[in-house]
C-alpha cells in the first residue's frame, strides 16, 4: 500500500507546475500530445491497441454496487459493435449507500492526500493512453491521433488543471489558525479549519468527448472530498469505464474504499441520469450534452449545483483579411475537424452580403465560400488523408441533420461521402456550407445544428454583424467565437461585443492555432456567462462550491 | 473627480492586510470596535447622534429612478416612530434600466478600479460609524454599543473581508498573458482576460442585523462588477439609506454611475423582493431572513446565483466542565445578547436528563437552570445595565413566541419585562430558560425559535446528545454549535459531529468570547453544509460565482 501522503510527495512537482501554469495561464502540458514511438516507445501504441482488443466482445472487469446483469451499448462510428459488457446499474439505494461508505475516510486524507491519489490516477490513465485512445476513437468517432490528443493528453492536462485549481482553492484557508486579539486582555484561540465534500457527485458523460468533457468535473469532485458516481453516456462507456476502473484500483491501493468511483452504466432506456440527478444525496452534478436535458437538470436537480455544459451557435465575424487563403484554410480545418462534432465548433459566419475586403481584391459570400471549398480541397481530397481530420459520423442525428441542411439555403459547398480505407462500414462525411440570409434566415441560423455543417451568413454591413453576434449569442450562447479583420476599429469592437455577450473571442486565427481548440492552463473553456454553459474550465467557481470548511475553534 | 485608480493607490495598504488576513485567518481588524472617544475622538458620538436625529421625521436625501411617492415604516423598537420618508420603488422597468446603465464603465474601472471604489466607501462609512450606529440601534433593537461594534465596526470588517476575498479571485487570473508552445514550429499567442459582471445584484435586507448581514453580499457583488439594488426590510430601512447614500456618493465622485448601487423601498405589503428577485436582470441575490422566504427565493429565483441565510437551531451539547460558574456566565450571555435576536444565538442545550459532572460536583438539569439563572441576575439584575445588554424586542413576533414558550415545557427561568431608564415605551424582555425531554419534544426543540427561549433538552447521555445534535443539524440546520467537556474523547466525537453535520464548533468557551460571535477574516460564518444557509462569510465560493472571465487571444 502506497500512501495518499507518499503519493501527494511523489506528485509534488507536477502540482507545483502546474499551480503555477494556472497562476499566469501561459503554456504548460504535463502530458506529452504527441502519440510518436520516440515519446511513449516503439511498443506501446501495439501494446494499447491490444489491451484494447482484448476488452471487446467481453465482460469489463469492474463492480458497480446495486447493479444487476450486464449492459453492452456500444457501437463505433467505424462500422463495429463493441460488445463489451458492463454491470446493467439497478439498485439506486445500494449504488448511494455504497457511494457513501468511503466519504469519511476520504474527507480526513485532507486536501494534500486527496490530490497525493488523484495525481496517482492520471499518472495511471497517463500510462494506458493508447488503449483509452483507441475507447475513445471507437465510441466517440474521433480520428485515433485526435482521441490521442483531446481524448488522452489534452483530456489529462484539463484533469490536472481542475486539481490543481481545486487544491488551491481547498488550501487557501489554513488547516489551523492562531487568533491573538490584542488589547488589556488578550485573548487567545487556536481555529482549526476541515474541507468537507458536499455529498455524491454525480458525473454524466457525453458521446463526443467522453474523457476530454467528464475528467474535469469527476476529478474537481473527487479531489475535493466527494465520493463520484460516473454515468456514461450509452454510445461512450468504455473510456469512462477505464477511468472508473483506475480510480478504484488507486483507492483501494492507498487504502480507501475503491466505491468512492463507481460506474452507473445503463441501457437507454432506463433515463439513469434523471434518476441520479435527483437522489438527495447527489450534491453537485457534472453534465455536458444538449440543452433539453441540461435545461430539465438545472430546473429539477435542485438539491445539487449543476456544471452545465450544452449547446450555442458558436460565431465568428468576417469583416476583411489581409490573408485570405490561410483564413479560408484556417476555417476549413475547423469545420472539417470531427466533422464539426465539437461544442466549440464554429457554425454561424456573419459577413457583408456585399463582400469583404482581402488581399486578394474584394470578395463575395460566394467567393468565400469557393475559397473554403479550396481549402477541403487541399485538406479532404484525398480519403485516406480526410479520415484523419473527419473522425466519423457519431450518430444518425448528425446524419439527418447534414441530410436536411441542402434545404436550409443555398449550397455553397455540399458534403460527400468518403470512403475510409481501414474500415468499410465507417460513417464519413465532409462539411457542408450553406449561404443564409440574416435577416430572413433567422429561424434557422438562431439554432445550433450540431455537425458538418456550416452558415455563411451574409449581413448588411460588419456593424449588423457584430450587432448581430452579441444578439445571438446573448440569447442562444456560444462555446466560442472568432473574428477575421485587419481593422484596428473593427477588432475593438468585437471585444467589446465577446465581453457583452461573454463568449471567448479568437482574432485573426491564420495559422496552427483554430478557433475550436482551448489549451489547458490557458485558454478557459466556456465562460459561464451565455447560455451555452454555467461553467468553466476551470476557474475559481468550477471549483469552489465542491465543498465546504467547517471550523472548530477553542481557547489555548 | 478622484480616480478609481486614486482610490485604490489609496487604500492598498489596507486591502493588503486584508488579504493577508483572509490567508492566514489570525487576528485582524481595520475599524476600530471602541466607540470611546479616545479612539474617535470627543464629538464623534454627539455629532453622529445629531446626524441621526436630524434624518428622524424628514424626507430622506437620496433618488430611486422609478419611485413613486414616498414610505415611512419604521418603528425602534426603543418605542420611537423614525417617520424618515423614503422613494417608494414603483417602476421595477425603470429601476431595472438605471441600474445597468453604468455597468459597462463599472465593468472596464477593473478590479483594481472597483475594488478602490469599495474601499473609499468602506471609508466614508466608517466616517459615519456614530450615526449608523443610532440607525442600527433603532431599528434593530440593538444596544448602541452593540449597534457600535455588530452594525459598524465589525459590519466593516466583514464588508472589507468580501471585497478582499473578491479582490484576490477577480486578480488570481492574470490581465493579459503570453502563451509560447514550444516545439519545431513555435507558436506565440497574446491572451487577455477580463472579468465581468454577472448581472444586476440584489441585496435583501433584514430586521435584526441591517448592515453586517447585508453589507458582505453588497460589496461582493459590486466591486465584482454588478449594479447592486438593495432592499432594505421594512422595518430597518434607514441603515442601508445611509449605505447607498455613500456608496453612490462615492460612485458619482469617482466618475461612475450613481445608479450602479439602488435602494428600493416597499411598503410590506407591495412584496418587492420577491418581484425584484424574479427579474430576468437580477443574477445575483442575497438574502438574509426566514426560512419561509428563504426556500421560495431559492426555488424561483432560478435566472439567479442565491445565497441565503436562513434559520436553523443552535445547539449545545453538555457534558462536563471544570467551570461550573464560567460556564454558566457564559451560556447566559449567549442567551441575553440582543434578547437571543441573532442568527448565532444558541437555542438547544443538549445534556444528560440524570445531570453533568462539574467542579461544584454533579448537576442536574435543574440545577444547570439555576446556575445560568444566577449569571442572569449578575447580568441583569439591574435594569439600566440589562437594556444595554439585551437591547430590545424587534417585533411582536418575537414577543409571541416569548409568550408561548411557557406552554412548551418546564419553565426552568421566566422571562421578565426590563424598564429601560431613557426609553419608556422600549420593548424589553429578559430570556426564558425552559426543560425539555429530548425524546417527548423534539416538535418543539426542532424548531426555530427566534428570540429569548432557550431549551434546556434532557438526554440519555453524552453520545445521545451528540447523535441528537448531528441528527438535528443535518436536517435543520444551525449556523453555530458548542461543546462543553472535560473530556477530551467527548471533544473529539463533537469535532467528528461538527464536521458530519456541516456546523462550527466552539469548545469550552468561559471568557470573553461567546459561541454567537464570529471574528471577521477568522471565523466563517455559515458554512453552507447544513439547511440554515447556502453560503459563508467569507470563502471562495461565495465570491467566485459573482463573476465570469471572458478572453481573447491572438497571434503576436
Amino acid at each position: 500500500m502506497t500512501s495518499a501522503a507518499d503519493l501527494f510527495a511523489t506528485h509534488r512537482p507536477r502540482l507545483d507546475e502546474a499551480v503555477e501554469a494556472c497562476a499566469t495561464r501561459g503554456y504548460y502540458s504535463a502530458f506529452d500530445e504527441s502519440p510518436s514511438p520516440r515519446v511513449y516507445g516503439d511498443d506501446a501504441a501495439a501494446q494499447g491497441k491490444a489491451a484494447y482488443d482484448a476488452l471487446l466482445g467481453s465482460d469489463f472487469p469492474i463492480e458497480t454496487p446495486g447493479s444487476a446483469g450486464t449492459v453492452a451499448t456500444e457501437r463505433s462510428p467505424y462500422g463495429i459493435d463493441l460488445d463489451v459488457r458492463y454491470p446493467h446499474a439497478a439498485d439506486l439505494d445500494a449504488l448511494m449507500a455504497a457511494a457513501q461508505s468511503g466519504m469519511r475516510d476520504w474527507r480526513d486524507a485532507g486536501p494534500d492526500g486527496r490530490t497525493g491519489v488523484c495525481l496517482e490516477i492520471l499518472h495511471r490513465l497517463h500510462g494506458r493512453i493508447f488503449e483509452l485512445a483507441n475507447a475513445v476513437q471507437h465510441t466517440s468517432g474521433q480520428a485515433f491521433v485526435m482521441a490521442f490528443q483531446a481524448g488522452g493528453a489534452h483530456a489529462l492536462d484539463r484533469a490536472l488543471e481542475a486539481v490543481a485549481y481545486a487544491w488551491t482553492e481547498m488550501t487557501r484557508t489554513p488547516a489551523t489558525a492562531r487568533w491573538e486579539k490584542p488589547g488589556k486582555h488578550p485573548i487567545t484561540m487556536e481555529k482549526t479549519f476541515t474541507v468537507v465534500p458536499r455529498g455524491v457527485a454525480l458525473v454524466i458523460g457525453c458521446n463526443t468527448f467522453p474523457t476530454w468533457n467528464s475528467w474535469p468535473g469527476l476529478f474537481a469532485s473527487l479531489v475535493t472530498g466527494n465520493p463520484v458516481v460516473i454515468k456514461p453516456h450509452p454510445g461512450a462507456v468504455l473510456p469512462l469505464a477505464i477511468t472508473a476502473q483506475v480510480c478504484r484500483e488507486v483507492l483501494a491501493e492507498a487504502g480507501f474504499d475503491a466505491d468512492l468511483v463507481t460506474l452507473a452504466v445503463e441501457d437507454p432506456a432506463d433515463k439513469l441520469a434523471a434518476a441520479l440527478a435527483t437522489r438527495p444525496e447527489v450534491r453537485l452534478v457534472d453534465f455536458t450534452g444538449g440543452n433539453t436535458f441540461g435545461d430539465w437538470l438545472e430546473a429539477n436537480a435542485r438539491q445539487a449545483v449543476v456544471f452545465a455544459e450544452k449547446a450555442g451557435v458558436n460565431t465568428v465575424v468576417v469583416d476583411s483579411t489581409d490573408s485570405f487563403k490561410a483564413m479560408c484554410q484556417n476555417l476549413a480545418f475547423s469545420f472539417a475537424l470531427y466533422s464539426g462534432q465539437m461544442c466549440t465548433a464554429p457554425q454561424n459566419v456573419y459577413l457583408p452580403a456585399d463582400g469583404i475586403e482581402t488581399d486578394e481584391g474584394r470578395k463575395t459570400v460566394a467567393e468565400v465560400g469557393a475559397g473554403i471549398d479550396a481549402a477541403f480541397g487541399k485538406l479532404l481530397g484525398d480519403d485516406a488523408r480526410a479520415v484523419e481530420l473527419l473522425g466519423g459520423i457519431v450518430n444518425t442525428g448528425v446524419l439527418d441533420r447534414l441530410a436536411d441542411a441542402p434545404s436550409k439555403g443555398e449550397v455553397l459547398v455540399a458534403s460527400r461521402e468518403v470512403t475510409h480505407p481501414a474500415y468499410a462500414d465507417a460513417t464519413v462525411r465532409t462539411p457542408t456550407l450553406i449561404a443564409l440570409d440574416a435577416t430572413k434566415d433567422s429561424d434557422v441560423y438562431e439554432a445550433e445544428c450540431f455537425g458538418p455543417v456550416a452558415y455563411l451568413i451574409g449581413t448588411d454591413g460588419t456593424d449588423a454583424s457584430i450587432a448581430l453576434f452579441r444578439d445571438t449569442v446573448q440569447r442562444h450562447g456560444a462555446m466560442t467565437s472568432a473574428v477575421y479583420s485587419t481593422d484596428a476599429g473593427v477588432i475593438d469592437q468585437m471585444r467589446e461585443a465577446a465581453l457583452d455577450a461573454g463568449v471567448a473571442l479568437s482574432e485573426n486565427l491564420l495559422g496552427a492555432v483554430f478557433v475550436n481548440q482551448s489549451a489547458a492552463f490557458s485558454d478557459f473553456h466556456g465562460t459561464g456567462a451565455n447560455p451555452a454553459a454555467n461553467a468553466s474550465y476551470t476557474d475559481g467557481a468550477y471549483v469552489a462550491s465542491r465543498f465546504r470548511i467547517i471550523q472548530s475553534r477553542r481557547h489555548v
